[in-house]
């Protein structure tokens, strides 16, 4: 019954997330990478239905049969699919209609949780079934962020939820011995498979930060012209750089000669001791490369990681997304979770203020595009 | 006071054509150009707003001074505005808030034409903000049935609005003689300054249909491989063909060995006896082509409209829409209003079932994009 | 045998037209519009032995099987063909192998016609052909220019062919009375199928410029803002001003505070006493709005014609490129030459510089879509 | 002197290799990946009067000082440039200038290395300029492939140049055991800077194949259904494959039921014993899937380099192009060279057919964006 007590928090948990918002924001997607936030709590539904429900708990009768294509995100295995750039403009299933669905979810599944006894595989299914949703959570942060954040009236979304805090920042670095390393998961609890297979990995010296770069250290860069000066970037971050005319991280606006960003609590000035906020991997390596660092291999991160507090800001490495020696990709629909992207990504380590509790461990890997800012993304250097 | 009765009957009806949408559909914007049922209505009110009661209401307060930023569609006039593709990425201003402007703004209109003598042209003025409003009606529920005519679900808008209906073709045609007709607007009622001047046109002999061409009809051609022969098609006609793998009128579907469309009462068998509707001017122009014969042009359609029915399609013409002989551009933002469209579009003459009552005259010219099938068009011939 | 004289004077003119150029430049194709000058040359060639020899010479044995896919541009009567924007990508055939190509067919040409008594429809076949040849004679004039003149080392073409000349710019206009005048070619040369049929036009009094705007005339335009001003733009003509960054006609430049343009014969400062040039359709109706005028529609343009001069910059007028009353399209491949391009383009009237001698007639209709530039355009104005 | 030698033989080699070309062949660009050989012949030239002549070779008068717009790749540093896509918009300089510059720079140079002695830091940036030359010859060989392999009458390069060669493949799979590797450049010679630091590598037991995988084994993939599986596939190269309805390697043609490629001696039937080429990481990678194995990494393809023959294919590893751990990247416009590609692209090991002579070590880290076919890239396996 831990399971099922579990489940209903995490559900229940999703739904507090929206409960600020108006109905037309959960509607829109201003840009491919954001979802509305009727699509996250329909696909997180839709993921114990097809996966858990339909599978395995006899008699079990289809909420709707079309949900399947509105509702899938990226599964091959499961059939076609309303393509993502059209998620916004489906004004159906309504928000209510998708409230009903879960609550109907819901219910099977108590249903269900309290009538059988689930195997082993099963039990992996659904942690992973309450892993991803609590992956959506954050996401239902930074796409509620991002769909405000980007309207010309810069509403707010609530005042208590207040992500951003002041540090103290510690200006020193931790310095690491060369040596083998293991590297990966280890332990009894949830993981994602692309944390295993655990294994060695050889490091060299390094030191690294004890915390991250704050807003003011990274107004520095700005104001010594790193936007401007093609030396710090990779060539394709040059080309980003030029494309959107970048001059500084998501959400901050030059108004009435002061640096402002836009926080879900409102426009407000920024704050020079918080650590930054929502820049990209070509603007972390950038600012790096700018300081005479670099960014942590995520091994070298791993390493350290009970050395130095984390979990404020998802810290961009310099590793790329790729399967750990050993790795093994599930077979079926499951399998499609994670291998499928390792190519062209870069991995983050940590968590960030917007990841659910508990939701956060040290071999955690994390992992976007380069160009994405709109995660709740930081910097650590090493040197 | 017959304008103000008529203002609160114009503005009251397009809030009627909303009232069956769920507050999620007033919000997507499937295709650019679709716009968002909020935003026609918060832009109708702009209309009010900024070019009658901001210039000539003493002491009015303006609602929100950001929402010109929002409301505008076109007018550079006016100042900046959001681009067109981002009116679906904006979830507020909410439902609820664009009702709350129109409500003011009706009261504010409300109080100024009750204590004010208005000059003539601001009675002009008046009346092309209404007939504005009337447009937007017209394009609220081809917008609305875009709109969930294109959600997998298909949703129904409502049951009490049918705009098919069965007619009885008449397969006659009507013959005019040739010599000089005079076109375009004469009256003391309003007009667009675009069926402005009225002016002389020498016509060859024609005959025109006494009816419009019907699904049946259209059919024939589309089982004789209409869309696959190119001999019947413009070469950018036939473009759009291929890239778009054309095969019937927008809202058509070939389910279970049957053709089906959308309409704002969901998914129906055709109906064979109703007049085509949503082809755009290349397939009106195909069709008349296979046919052995042609579309009107807009002055042979005029010349003749007084002999047939019209009302239930807008008609293509062959006509492009260009500048009457002796047309005259109003000054400033009005002028921006018919003008600045005239190239690369085809004039259609008439009116829709869509057209709200009263909004339609013989002289009326519309037009729109070859390319574009949302609207409730059909096709007349001509031989 | 007149023909034969005929064809080999206009076959041979092609070449003449290429024989300052290096093989390098007979290659390229920067923008769509603009073939490589080998593809014209092969093109022109393949219409003769595709609707002339391989029909009609019994025996005829084609050059190769392979140029049909190559050189055919835009009938799909006559089958799959290389797409447009590939011609620059074909390094083969080579040029000396199309030269080959020109002889293999001329030759055969030649054998055919003095051995054939052709029937009339044989004969306008042939016509046409050579028309066509003439037609890509003026488009290999603009094709090199643009190549040329959008080299970073602006190298000149030869200095025998002198396109600018110095006028007397007359001021006057020119009156017209209203009535019925006849419209379309009457005769019995050669004509375009666009020309027919001839037909009445209705129209009003005008006044029509003796002679085009003139350089210095432009510049004032340039310099009252005209490139910065939307009142005096078409909406998509204001687009297309803010996508290009336009602030000039086309081969202007700005250099060491002069106005520069590159001409055939290398970079140049601008004569302010010549005509304007290389304007597309939304310059000249901008320039035309600012000036308190307006362009003349094809007809007034045709009905005062041999009240001016003409033939040194192809006019545009205010009139959509579409079929004249009456107008019939030619059955199989050759009916593709004209017809289905009646959407979205604007009217050419007159002839240029660069037009072959005796390629011009007061009826003929050249076309060309609105945006385009790289013709050798001018501007009369009508008030 | 020696190094005067070397350099005569280097370039002569460039030269060599374009003999077989008619003029046109120099001048297009099909793709932004391939650039135009006289491109090449004149960028190459462009590195030494760069780098080497302009800034050391006291007197010495530049070629053409507009060349440097011309002929830069990417180098920031030495300011604007030609954008790549329109490399194939420019027929000059003629290929017969470009020879001339060779000429010209070729003999500056004999003078200058004749006449100088040569600090070390200069030697390194000449061998720097051999080895780019030599990197440009392979990319001679395959954007000239493309070119010809591309053009719809496929012909032949040179007989002379015979790139396919019958393999006796052997199945055997060596076996490496698990421990710390030394890795990256150790030695004199010259080396790219990617190729450093050494440092040392972790690595468990693996089998890494003996042969690549032929042209035969390939072919079970496709029959297999390998291209229409994505459960073989990466999420992006799944995307990839639909996108450009792939279905066999760059250069297969399925001709009268027979396998075909494209070769530079034209046309061929597919030789199954062949190794597999112009395969792009996405096909390489669910290759290895569908065999129910992976590519190595490029420390496991070092590691156990000395053990197989190489040479023959550039083989895709798993590895993403980073940094090594300490490596440096140079300061000013050499430090372009490398480091600022280090994201998004995967390394590749080996050398292949198309390799210069004395071009190659184990250490070499070639790098491409995943989704590229057009270099002679092939497959081994490890399990």
């Amino acid at each position: 019954m831990l399971l099922l007590q579990q489940y209903k928090k995490i559900r229940a948990h999703s739904e507090e997330i929206c409960r600020p918002l108006e109905i037309e924001d959960y509607v829109v997607q201003p840009i491919v990478d954001v979802s509305p936030p009727k699509w996250h709590l329909g696909h997180t539904t839709w993921f114990f239905e097809t996966f858990i429900l339909i599978p395995n708990f006899k008699g079990y009768k289809e909420y709707n049969s079309q949900y399947n294509f509105v509702f899938n995100s990226y599964y091959e295995t499961v059939g076609a699919r309303v393509v993502r750039t059209d998620r916004g403009n489906l004004s159906r299933p309504s928000v209510a209609d998708i409230y009903s669905y879960r609550s109907y979810v819901d219910q099977q599944m108590q249903a269900f949780l309290q009538n059988s006894i689930l195997e082993d595989e099963l039990i992996s299914l659904l942690e992973l079934g309450l892993n991803h949703e609590q992956q959506h959570q954050e996401l239902l942060f930074s796409d509620i962020k991002f769909i405000l954040g980007h309207n010309p009236l810069f509403p707010a979304y609530s005042d208590k939820v207040v992500f951003e805090k002041k540090n103290t920042p510690n200006n020193g670095f931790i310095a690491m011995s060369e040596g083998l390393y293991e590297i990966g998961f280890k332990g009894n609890g949830f993981s994602f498979d692309n944390e295993s297979a655990r294994h060695k990995k050889y490091l060299e010296t390094y030191e690294i930060a004890a915390s991250l770069v704050t807003n003011a250290e990274f107004l520095h860069f700005i104001e010594d012209g790193g936007y401007t000066d093609f030396r710090h970037w990779h060539s394709e971050g040059w080309e980003w750089v030029n494309q959107h005319n970048a001059k500084a991280p998501l959400y901050w606006h030059f108004v009435d000669e002061k640096w402002m960003y836009y926080t879900l609590n409102g426009l407000k000035e920024i704050d020079s001791m918080e650590s930054v906020c929502h820049i990209n991997f070509y603007e972390a390596s950038a600012y790096a490369v700018w300081k005479g660092m670099r960014l942590p291999t995520e091994e070298e991160w791993e390493a350290a990681s009970h050395l130095f507090e984390w979990g404020e800001r998802w810290e961009w490495t310099g590793s790329a997304y790729l399967p750990y020696p050993g790795y093994k990709k599930e077979p079926g629909a499951i399998g499609e979770y994670n291998g499928k992207f390792m190519v062209n990504q870069m991995v983050l380590r940590g968590a960030s203020v917007a990841t659910p509790k508990e939701h956060s461990r040290k071999t955690y890997r994390n992992f976007f595009h380069p160009r994405l800012q709109w995660q709740f993304t930081g910097i650590r250097l090493v040197k």
